[in-house]
């Protein structure tokens, strides 16, 4: 059977995030319906990860399973799914992989992106995209506070209380902020990351800088495992899913699209 | 009578132009609303100029007049405007102007700019901001086209048959394409320009661009001075005003905001 791997970009703001639910617009659910209409059946679609409400992705990846000799050839799986999408979901590459391939299970890094707007106002063509913060940061410092996730750690105290998995080990590769203009990015990179966890770092971090606490108190939150240790969520319209790496090399062609 | 000199950006995705109208949601319109409530009377806003419906704007100018010690003090107009307007107008500037200043009567430029994208398909994020082509452009071609506008040249060929100017003569000091990743950007600045005249350029510049007409087919458009003689209307989500100068130095300190 034919597995096709998929990179797709999302605008998340109209949608109650990437996983299928009844009575909720989604991402996956979206997708899995034009599948349907282009392979007169139904498709399911994995994705390497859940995204929340909200969230946005510049690359996010997914697979399928197809029919042998059914549906549009591997140059026309792009367009034939971006046809019957809605414009806020865009398929950026479309190719068929080995059977080993496995967006979720194969993924060995996922990177995030939060911006934040550090202008007098929210620009208009940036108020889907970022949050507002009017008053100074200190970017030294939301590293230092950032420099303590880096490791593998038990993110306990960073995801929601609603959070599934059974363990809440993580492994951070990348943590930092830089700012370019009136903006800021976090950039984060790890392994895997639970329930709202880079919102929670966001928000934590955010709130360590305003009240003016010393770098040791992020590791004081950590060593706590309890949600209500950290800082608030931060909201979900300033966060990107921008790129999943792949073990085997299999990030491959579609990485640079 | 205080007069106030205001800087605005806007997407215009949503508004029925800039000039306020019975019946429909216009950026004048949001902001005339928001100045009757902080100076609690009627507010006239003076424009540079229109902008048609879905266009958008990085720096409209405006001007209105005030009752001397009434309303907020010059550090605090732009906040409070904000307060009152929707997400998708923003006062980006605000301060006290001699009462020599007019928005529109002292504009002696005006620069737009519009975006394409190039793209196989369209960005979700681009999508309110830009319009897609995707068959390769020859910026060269593009650009020998552009370069026949500049100068002084009636206008009439570029601009809709509902324009009301009584002259349709106007200066373009610049009018060329340049093409950086997968976006060409056009950028067009002119003493004034007539209705539609922007889009009508765009739409004619691509259509002899992808007939692969002479470059003295232009001319021959600009000399017929019909409507007819030009090429369709490019779509107004790319287009953007960017820039107003004001004689006498007057574009001062607002300019870099």
């Amino acid at each position: 059977m034919p597995r096709i791997k998929l990179c797709v970009a999302y605008d998340g703001t109209d949608y109650a995030g990437w996983q299928i639910q009844d009575n909720a617009k989604t991402v996956q659910g979206e997708i899995e319906k034009a599948l349907s209409i282009i392979y007169s059946k139904e498709i399911r679609l994995h994705g390497s990860g859940r995204t929340d409400a909200g969230v946005h992705a510049l690359r996010q990846y997914a697979h399928y399973d197809c029919d042998k000799d059914k549906g549009p050839k591997e140059d026309n799986i792009l367009q034939a799914i971006n046809f019957y999408l809605p414009s806020d979901i865009r398929i950026r590459g479309a190719s068929f992989v080995n059977e080993t391939f496995h967006a979720r299970f194969n993924a060995v890094r996922r990177r995030y992106c939060y911006i934040i707007s550090c202008s007098k106002y929210m620009s208009p063509f940036m108020k889907r995209y970022a949050v507002l913060h009017t008053k100074d940061k200190d970017v030294s410092l939301l590293n230092k506070y950032a420099s303590f996730l880096i490791g593998e750690h038990d993110f306990t105290s960073f995801c929601s209380v609603s959070d599934a998995n059974k363990t809440k080990i993580r492994t951070i590769y990348k943590a930092s902020f830089t700012k370019r203009g009136d903006f800021i990015y976090f950039y984060i990179e790890g392994n895997a990351f639970l329930q709202n966890m880079v919102r929670i770092i966001v928000g934590t971090i955010f709130e360590l800088e305003r009240k003016g606490e010393c770098v040791d108190e992020i590791k004081r939150i950590l060593l706590a495992k309890s949600r209500f240790a950290a800082g608030p969520t931060a909201a979900a319209e300033g966060l990107f899913l921008t790129r999943v790496v792949y073990k085997d090399g299999e990030r491959g062609s579609l990485e640079e699209l």
